[in-house]
């Protein structure tokens, strides 16, 4: 018999693009390991250089990124990172990228538009990526942009055990800040108890004829704490006029929860004076210090993709984290 | 010079399965042409064997199914029929699917399930086809499973222009069967000219406490004439148990439109009792007689496919048909 | 060094669509293990829906499916589990298909055929399998229809051996029942022995001039015990007709041998009355308690399928199970 | 608006590789036109150049290669000039390969075979080629193995109506020279009017007990005209056998008849020595001098080849060249 | 006949992405057509987003871009534009990218590099290019990382033409600024009629014994006027370097040039100062005003592109505008 | 749990193709293993059949092939092999291809020439290669044409360690022949401690006007030891002319060097003649007696091969053969 025999090993291996450095480091030390070294640098016309610092052959690689701006940047050094681990031999990629880029582009919601969240799960693929793990797709139907296992991690139970320690859920009312996440804020009710639901959108108030078309809120929310929420919050726009809209309605206090803190200008600032009571994000993006103001709790998600990476490895459950529901 | 030159030229074909002959011959008609003759049947045990009756060479197909129960069936008739045709060398082949099959297994709602409409649209590439054409899909996001050109069809103005002949818009609620289709309901509301918006779900009635949670309408429809819409009707359980709520909840009337009318048993039942003034639907499947009941209108969905096919043919604007929202 | 390292192992997984639960049971047994728990169930409309109960994440997994009749719904079961595996992060999947659904479309006889055997293959890739098992392939260059490993079980030993038991093999013609098995008929031949081959054709009786062309036997079976083989019996009709030429033409007696108990209505009746003093077939296809007869005899494939199983689960070699011929 | 106008044009081109440069100068020819000047030649270890001395940018290009020994080289000659062509811009790229090379590895037939006819579709098809033309494949199946169109050219109407040209239908038996090629047999039979079948095969004589297993021939012969007919004719050895066989018993004579000319050594002799009174074959393979002998005639096949050419360039029907049966 | 029959017609299209608009107005006055009116913006985190205001459908789109930095937002912008036209029913793709993004990472120079210039020829066939057009690649076999036609445009014509006006050809010395070039310089020396080569590298100088490795200059460069060429001018360091070590060894002048001038800082500044008679450049890349020098001569690249898109789309011949060498 | 577990467990093997069997017998030894039995032969038409005659399920295989005249027989031998193990069920397959075929051709260097190797690239990859290992490919790029992982050895260690031994390195003159290598040259250049730089093309020589363009060095080599190097030597022409231009401007001493020794008549003859001290090759290709000279070293690829093999099978670092160069 001809062949030379060796063990099987399974090796896992934590790979970080410089965009959020800090949540790179959070999920390594839950997993208790180290970040693969890796050189990274830009040329002078933005080109980007990147390589392992070790030898990589034969390992599990997870790719973490974050994407905040300058997006396309940050995105382009995943991909070329994942180019670089593919032709030095690993053995499997997985993209962990908790806010996925371009969540908002996935579909034609006029003719000729592009459907760019699909061409980034195809450049993933491209690239190397064989397996994709992200958190809140922005529509759960991205899962099915990319040709392989998608791991989506909820960022609702998180959120929502924060909120029940401060909020008496008999009070709530959750509220969709328009007619498209009316679904997600009842998983959100689901999660506190049943609460009842509301949202805001344009039209005439049925009980105030002849009035031009403006804000309403759809559903009872007077003297309630309104529960807003969202999977991102980026200009900050439409929350805070969905927060004046239900304090006006007659809302006791308005909480905002949302997965991503895309934070875009002037967001921090419209968030710190909309008169909301809190604002609870996690840091899927890095948030820097001059965007931080009183009122806004950022809780880490670093323990559940830690998690979920560990299972990934381990040939665990990811499902089992989310009692069936990832 | 060694070349042999001849004039392009550009040939249009309709192909179609056995679903839905009516509907075939109805765009067949108002292309001002006739069906490509096939030999299309069932070998005993369910096997399906089809050919083209005519040589297709270098021709843009146009492979109309319909996919009633048996759903897998058609389906497979449908890819199996793409296969002979791009093996026939016909230049392009353009997939006319006016209800997509498995469109409501759009996504992983629980962990290891299956993403069926991505499914489908990978077989549909892998069996031949170019293109895609469909009607109202249950998610937008479905054009984005297709590696190619989908053309969205929607069948809303033709509905929404039918009901405004039969009802006042003033006396106007757009109604949700659930929260899922709260922004279908708000397109609906926008064509009927900012009609107000309401959603039924199960949740406490703040005005009842102690009670427990049932179907609740969220929104105003005490005296309105509700227009209660979805993309399909299947069984007809919710959208018969939505209209109850709302007749209970002081609906004057209750109108029910839909796209596709899936009709499985015990649907025409149900909405023949359910106490709606009219259910209004298309023939994007076929309705047979006796499914088919008093307050039932049909809407022939044929004239806008086959404006869209003849735009697709000549180069034309598909979009231009749905006033950029295609 | 930042890895983190696990020892490798492997788990093997057995699945198995609804279409056959009896040899889905009999393989698990035969391998010592119980079938993976799947909720499996059809919508109103066929639409099906499959998802494991269980973690997959790792695994190599076996998805066995029959596909008997109504064929296309469960190949697409099989389809929709094989999506739903790849989807839950299984790290190789195996189609089992005994009998290969559309083996026999795998060529244009005539001009603008499809040929679905070949589509088959492909979209058990696009689904998402890695390696394809079958048994009696109808023609073994389906093999290569499949862009990647395929094992090919033969049942000839197995109801060759049965029929040893049974038959004098000095007695035996092998006998084909048209032109396009002769080759399999030689194999069968050399499993008993050197058995002479005959065949039954549409031809010209020379012995008889002046008469019209009808069914005439090729070789000398006066006397003989005439086994006669196919891979497989559809409607029966072929097959008893044969039995009569035979007869006709004197020979003793015929034994009747094929894989594949396709049993299309009305195949049980024409084999039960056609003469043949047994038939011989494996359960790859569920026959039914309405379609067995005194003379049939059913021989489990089950054994061959599950140690083919155990060998490609272990590296070991399925040729090694068939002198090298598989 | 915004667009440059032009009228479309289709351009044939008939490019050749250097095995065959007479039948390229027929089909060109019988086409009306000359073939593509094409630099072609050898580097010192084998490496062959190609590069087209003319524009190809949009045009409909006919790549013709047979495929003699050095048969590899002639393949990769093939495969290189599709490649150069593909990057200079041609439209579509049609592969004729009168004898497909590797056709008989075709599946198989032991275990850890390769299926070289498959890697020889998939080769084609990277290279560049969007379809395939060929004559008499080994098997009929192969046609599956290339994902595109195939246009599959049947040379038994050349050869049967030659042959009805020199013999009385009436006397003829069809045989096949194993057991592999009956059905193909039975095709020529219908051509010639519904003729007897017979087969040539190793087995026990029964009318003469006691005697090993010989080659034996199956089916009447004696007193008949046997045309004896393969698909190609490699060293000759089971062609030649099998005159002798069915010289001895009693056929009259024999006349053999195939499409495909390997003539590999020693072919020639044995044919001219084995006792047949003709062998007609085509040239879709070189046979060059020293390689005919008296009784050998040609056919040539580049009338059917440049007709069927025509039909795909035109979009005209292939099949309609064969009464359905393309 | 069932077919609907029109006449084909061919449409070109030039579109343009916002980082180089001048090129892209000159370009599209070379054709005498208009760019196809694109709405492009960037949304407060980066994201882009891109519609065509006028159907596409049917055409054959040029699609440009310049890669100035931010290179990998324009290159993103590109791919998403690319995605656009390809949903919206482009016949035919042609990237455009006068500087291909990355071609300097066209190999891995070390271990665990990346390729990123493969992996940039993969995205834009990933997005949906069908074909490309680029100028001066970095190293030609960047040619064959794209899977299809690629049309490399040479500038060294446009510039030597230019420097033959303002020099004696007989003067020339072509230095290459280092060893990867001088098979550059070659074809430059080529083109100014058999001029001799020369080039600087890093050695110890023979004449000098005892001295330390440092810039020489390998060829006979005293006197001569000096014509340092390169494909691009980053940062300009090696390239003013250059320019001192000519001077030092005795070169009477110095003309630099080169296709691409990226400019990244201080570049500008190195090459008025560096002591060069003149910096001849295209207009690949945007120069902005305050990057431009007394020094500086920008010849325009329009022409060339425009007539390349030309032959392209009217099917002619690229080569013929470079002698046989593109 | 209804799993059956296995402890994972990796196997090598080393399978090689015919035409260089010292070679493959010199990697196993220095692995420790013997060679795959594999039953290899030609049809007489030139078709080749290959099977390996042991079980190669599981196991990750190492395909060497050597690739001399004729190149394109070996090349199908190696691809063919591929697929035959690709469908055994092979778990990795790593081509292995000192010698890279078709290496020259990697870009058009005018219009409408192919671009083999990226074919070969892709050959290697349809047939079912998951990796490449070679041996100083003659362009880096290369290493971007193949869609995967690829180890590029560089022999130039093992080479210049060599003629240390023979030379005082301060006497030597790196040379390249030509203007295409000069790169190489000066990475020979720094392996040998900084050696100057000269190459040779066709120019004028300044120092001698009027007189026609010859071939003249560039770069001072008068009275040093020149190491001219190159990739391959295929016919010796350019080498044997370069040795002679040196020679004639003063060099004292030449030694050539290559990988890759091709070695076409009449190079045996030109490389014994010309006047070089030394001709020192690798054995990356066979070199019959008959081409075997006084001068000729021949140094052993297979150590270097062999440990990165063993790299490759084990997880470790290719890349720490060469100081982070490879």
């Amino acid at each position: 018999m001809s062949a030379i025999t060796a063990h099987g090993e399974k090796k896992l291996l934590l790979a970080s693009g410089r965009a959020h450095p800090e949540l790179a480091q959070q999920i390594a030390a839950e997993l208790g390991t180290e970040l693969l070294p890796i050189d990274a640098y830009d040329f002078a016309n933005g080109e980007i250089y990147v390589r392992s610092a070790q030898s990589v052959r034969g390992t599990d690689v997870f790719v973490l990124q974050a994407h905040p701006a300058p997006l396309n940047h940050w995105l382009m050094e995943q991909l070329i990172l994942i180019d670089s681990l593919k032709r030095a031999s690993a053995k499997r990629i997985t993209v962990v990228s908790p806010f996925y880029p371009y969540a908002r582009q996935d579909k034609k919601g006029r003719g000729r538009e592009p459907i760019s969240a699909r061409l980034v799960a195809d450049m993933y693929k491209t690239a190397g990526a064989n397996r994709l793990l992200s958190v809140d797709l922005h529509t759960a139907q991205i899962q099915g942009f990319f040709d392989g296992p998608v791991d989506h991690l909820m960022a609702t139970p998180l959120l929502a055990d924060y909120i029940r320690t401060k909020v008496n859920v008999e009070e709530i009312t959750v509220v969709s800040p328009d007619t498209g996440r009316v679904r997600v804020a009842e998983q959100w009710a689901d999660r506190l108890g049943g609460a009842p639901l509301a949202f805001v959108h344009k039209s005439r108030d049925l009980t105030m004829p002849n009035q031009a078309v403006s804000k309403q809120v759809v559903g009872q929310i007077e003297g309630r704490t309104c529960v807003l929420i969202d999977d991102m919050i980026d200009t900050g726009g439409t929350i805070a006029g969905a927060v004046k809209v239900l304090k006006d309605a007659g809302a006791r206090d308005v909480i905002i929860a949302a997965t991503h803190a895309v934070f875009s200008d002037p967001a921090a600032q419209r968030l710190a004076e909309c008169g909301a009571r809190e604002v609870v994000v996690t840091n899927t993006l890095p948030i820097p210090p001059e965007k931080r103001f009183p009122s806004l709790t950022v809780l880490s998600i670093a323990p559940l993709i830690a998690n979920a990476i560990r299972q990934v490895f381990e040939d665990g459950s990811v499902t089992s984290l989310f009692d069936g529901q990832a």
